[in-house]
């Protein structure tokens, strides 16, 4: 399923080919959010224009609306929102935890009031499993809970040993639909680790969870507020323990920096809400930094966002006119930066695969790192 | 400018070409809404794909932001929102009268407080046409008085002689250009009739336009709160005094069925906001009818909008689909029905044409008006 092609000498980073029941996927890759079915702003032959290969689905979010049960009657997600490649969905653990009220967590699963009307929910390992499958996931998440930052060692643990439970049930649960579904159209399962700050947890998390043979292994927790140096030392301690013959992604991450930093520390796997939010706010992504393009200077500039960037965007607009178009709420703004954005981290990951496959990471990363203005998430 | 290529026998329909110093445009036509340069959540390339050979600028909302010295510096509104067919720009004066506060007329113009910002602003007649001159329309039309309905016969008198007298102003301004202009550059001029549901102003106010001998004749005043019957009383009343030679406008209309009538009664030109304002609300316009995608019974429903449909909306998505994004506010929802809605606008305009061409307009009017379930917009 994952094939590695190359590695580079000085770091961990690497580059590969992951297969799911769709097709092919070539790593370091970035994974577009499309949270209800939807890339913000985006159709799905503009994403396939940008080269996405990949897009996430939001179990939590579908759950609630249209409904699991729908989407498999009209044939799926892939059929419902007209995407024929790869979807990965996550399995509504962190949304449970971060959008959710009233919630209550049991050893069962988790209680709450919905996010939408506020009506009682229940989410188990097993229901995020069948709502996962109901949508025709190509690359399914283990259920997890995903503790606030700061968290004490104590309840770290006792966290993580209930996420390992849950991660055991999950499995479990695709074991057992085996006989049912052919071979062939099993999804891939990956598990989370968690584990927060702490090495040994970390350590722990990913061998418990590679005793459990998944076909892929996701840091969470990560990006949870903690600082850049926690975010690093995360990935650090739990990648030596994870198998090379497995992919690794690393949840709901980040700039462009972290990215190319985490790709150093051998993350396969990225998706974030960031170029599509910060679309939205008029802030572009470029090779210097991000660019508000509501500021005044753009005003009377001619030029496109990034003179050397081949996006549509950028081959046809200028920033006084993309400027115009956010300074007056007109949705194309919007549209147009979340393409170039989008096309950044796109074409990011593919300098980066293209670099370590060419021996030229390192320096790629040193380029590219010192040239960024770097810019602070939280 | 204006070549007339067929005539109905048994109505006032008729098929012409306009040509503006950007190219042809084929009539009866349907020109799409762009109101602060940009035809809302379209991109022009989605634009040009739908067979749009024109489409709307706005001189109030354009002066107010970005402002025509800034558009001018660009290159002009062509340049700025990269649309290279045709753009006509209405004068202002009906945003003048409808989004303006505190407002004072005056022999030399109107002053107001914009709706942006509240500062006080001015614009006479010929401020209007050196703001239409430095967007680079090539369609001008004259700056008028829009009283609101209902409105007495003096008030409507006493309004009407202004707005000629403005209209001379209009047109003297543009004959004052005409040494420094190119003649090749010189956009067309149009005049605005009002008068109101007064049979008599209307054929005065023609009479009285076409005197000054304007490129092309646009009926003002429809669609601003008044009966149906009252706004085809106002088309009956002036298309019979306008010359056969030059293309006449209905201003801001209207349903499908309204257009169609209107055609009948021998207008050429529209805009209406319409289909992407409705789009925007989750409403598609179909040959039966408006259709509210929100509604309960679409959300299983796998068909597109229209079977037979061939707009990228229907082609690839279906009512299932559309609904939910509406639902859950995704920017793709409206992005799709307004790409329906135009295409519907677009080609219901292309099929008018043909069957005026092909002699079976009379029938068609009957099959479209009879299918149609008519809707009042007001």
């Amino acid at each position: 399923m994952y094939t590695l092609l190359a590695k580079d000498t000085s770091t961990r980073a690497r580059a590969g080919i992951l297969q799911t029941r769709k097709g092919l996927i070539e790593t370091p890759i970035f994974m577009p959010v499309g949270t209800q079915a939807s890339v913000k702003a985006l159709s799905p032959n503009e994403l396939v224009d940008l080269g996405a290969s990949i897009i996430l689905g939001n179990t939590y979010h579908l759950h609630l609306r249209p409904g699991e049960a729908l989407i498999k009657e009209l044939g799926g997600l892939h059929q419902f929102m007209n995407w024929n490649h790869s979807i990965l969905t996550d399995s509504g653990g962190f949304q449970v935890f971060s959008l959710a009220r009233l919630r209550k967590i049991r050893e069962e699963g988790v209680h709450f009031q919905n996010h939408l009307d506020g009506s009682p929910t229940f989410i188990s390992p097993e229901i995020s499993m069948q709502i996962q499958r109901d949508l025709g996931s190509d690359i399914v998440m283990a259920f997890d809970e995903c503790p606030p930052y700061p968290c004490s060692y104590e309840a770290m643990s006792i966290s993580l040993e209930r996420t390992l439970r849950w991660a055991k049930r999950c499995r479990y649960w695709w074991q057992s639909q085996e006989a049912e579904l052919m071979q062939e159209k099993m999804p891939l399962v990956f598990g989370i680790l968690q584990g927060g700050s702490h090495d040994d947890l970390r350590k722990y998390a990913a061998e418990t969870l590679v005793d459990m043979n998944f076909d892929g292994y996701a840091v969470g927790g990560v990006s949870v507020g903690e600082p850049e140096a926690e975010m690093m030392q995360a990935i650090d301690a739990s990648i030596p323990h994870l198998p090379e013959n497995k992919p690794r992604y690393a949840m709901g991450l980040g700039t462009p920096p972290q990215m190319i930093e985490m790709v150093a520390r051998g993350i396969d796997m990225f998706d974030c809400v960031l170029p599509t939010r910060l679309a939205r706010n008029g802030t572009a992504f470029t090779a210097k930094g991000t660019m508000n393009l509501k500021n005044a200077p753009y005003a009377r500039d001619t030029s496109p966002i990034e003179e050397e960037c081949t996006c549509p965007a950028c081959l046809h607009f200028t920033r006084a006119y993309l400027r115009h178009l956010i300074k007056a709420e007109e949705i194309l703004g919007l549209r147009l930066i979340s393409i170039h954005n989008l096309h950044f981290y796109l074409h990011l990951m593919r300098r980066t695969r293209q670099s370590i496959m060419d021996g030229t990471f390192t320096q790629f990363r040193h380029d590219f790192v010192s040239q960024y203005v770097n810019w602070n998430v939280s």
